[in-house]
């Protein structure tokens, strides 16, 4: 299989599993449930359980066998999304193309959606702790990731230094929580039920996250609104700390191509038959969505 | 001890796991760390961990060891006030006498700062389950009832029901989801733990949650703000569905006087020596805050 077709095998695996679980979110109130699916199921790249699948396969584990933890992750970076993009947050009208949670629920809804993806990622994290340790110890490590001094850190201090001064530390602070945390969990979870190098796969990931928010910022100074399927520009408008902002363009560029690099050498480290690593690494560089 | 000395001995217990607990809370960004202390420090009655305590007791387990289980509870509770009180939500400026959280932190830092109690309660539910299975199957109970098909859908429900025509079943939805399940919680929590009765155990937290619920609504229409510690009166000019709306005053007082009565019959099936439960009921019937 090339890296294509590869890819696309894990992301179907993704999705049949999200469609499954999904398909179990019909409860009362309707508004609750249809909310919650709503947004988990309005596609979107699943990087993240796809890391999880690809680094499970490359340490010899059944992916198919950890829909639990794949779907927890996928549920957490929604959640995730669905409050960002709340009014009293990011205020985005748009998200992967289709208007936001919030746009069509409410915002009340929005925030109980978002409260219950959070809360239904987390039961799927205890549930796939009744196989073994290692489950409840790469449960603990998405647990990490997600929480005050991961994910959500990010997002406050995204908060706290749009419109102000801020350089190159704060900036790699947003980087390193907002977006990283979640795409390194993956991997240490991975590496972890598949007796993999935690670290290593850590340091991967960490860099792989720094990459993928720098093309953030810089798909959201020039990229194309239809191609990328949220509101581009509103960086700018927001006067969020961006690395167009401490960098400017032309650095914020070559900054991505030394990352790239980066993670390409940790590749090597991380993961022999790591062909598929490389290719998302060449992905994420090249996007232009 | 009497009653008054041994809820005193629970609750102490309680704040000061909830104070060990809360000194860790301190990381980058400070807003969002401040704002977690804020609202978790805030005080209250913190009944759902004390009947915790008091249900591990009466099945004579050691109470103080399950911390991580206790501050859990307190913290899905406190998470739920902080996202229930924003504008988008029950719009409410004041919670357990205080300023609520958005109004210090801003509406931003609030949905952040809920999302990260929420998260770490998971987080100190995973801690626990590493301990044994019962710990798990503990957790799990409290994911369950915190979750899409139990506190939020009673959220959801309560909120869905404002302004509309609603009668018994819709009012006793919202009941049971909303306050019941999280009551109902550490009662299962601490039967799990202490090889009790988990299925009477949870009956008794069912009545008792919907007595705490027809108080609360009794409470909001002719209580005292300054004894309560939350704005009153809110349910009538958001014409919430409430007892009082379903069955008016008298036959709301009537009702709270058959659950309690119930409750106490329940107590007698599901712990010997529950003479603290009795005396919660009598408490929650009686509370005039």
């Amino acid at each position: 299989m090339n890296f294509t077709e590869q890819y696309k095998a894990y992301l179907t695996a993704v999705e049949e599993a999200i469609a499954v679980y999904a398909k179990g979110m019909r409860f009362e109130p309707t508004v609750l449930s249809e909310s919650m699916r709503y947004s988990l199921l309005a596609g979107g790249k699943r990087i993240r359980p796809v890391l999880f699948y690809a680094g499970l396969d490359v340490f010899g584990k059944d992916y198919r066998a950890e829909s639990d933890l794949a779907v927890a992750l996928e549920c957490i970076h929604t959640y995730s999304l669905v409050h960002d993009d709340l009014p009293a947050m990011d205020n985005d009208a748009y998200r992967r193309g289709k208007l936001s949670n919030h746009m069509v629920f409410g915002e009340a809804n929005a925030i109980l959606a978002g409260d219950a993806l959070l809360s239904y990622a987390f039961d799927l994290m205890l549930k796939a702790s009744e196989k073994d340790k290692k489950h409840l110890l790469a449960s603990r490590k998405l647990s990490f990731a997600a929480g005050a001094q991961g994910m959500i850190a990010g997002q406050s201090a995204d908060l706290l230094w749009s419109g102000k001064q801020g350089g190159e530390e704060e900036l790699f602070f947003i980087y390193e929580n907002k977006t990283g945390r979640l795409l390194t969990a993956p991997l240490e979870m991975a590496a972890i039920l598949g007796d993999g190098n935690v670290e290593k796969a850590a340091e991967f990931g960490g860099d792989l996250g720094i990459l993928f928010q720098l093309t953030d910022d810089i798909l959201d100074e020039k990229g194309n609104d239809g191609r990328v399927g949220k509101t581009l520009g509103k960086d700018k408008i927001e006067d969020k700390l961006t690395c167009i902002r401490v960098f400017g363009m032309e650095r914020s560029e070559r900054l991505a191509d030394e990352y790239a690099d980066k993670c390409l050498e940790c590749v090597q480290r991380f993961a022999i038959n790591g062909e598929f690593f490389k290719n998302i690494v060449s992905l994420v560089r090249q996007r232009d969505h």
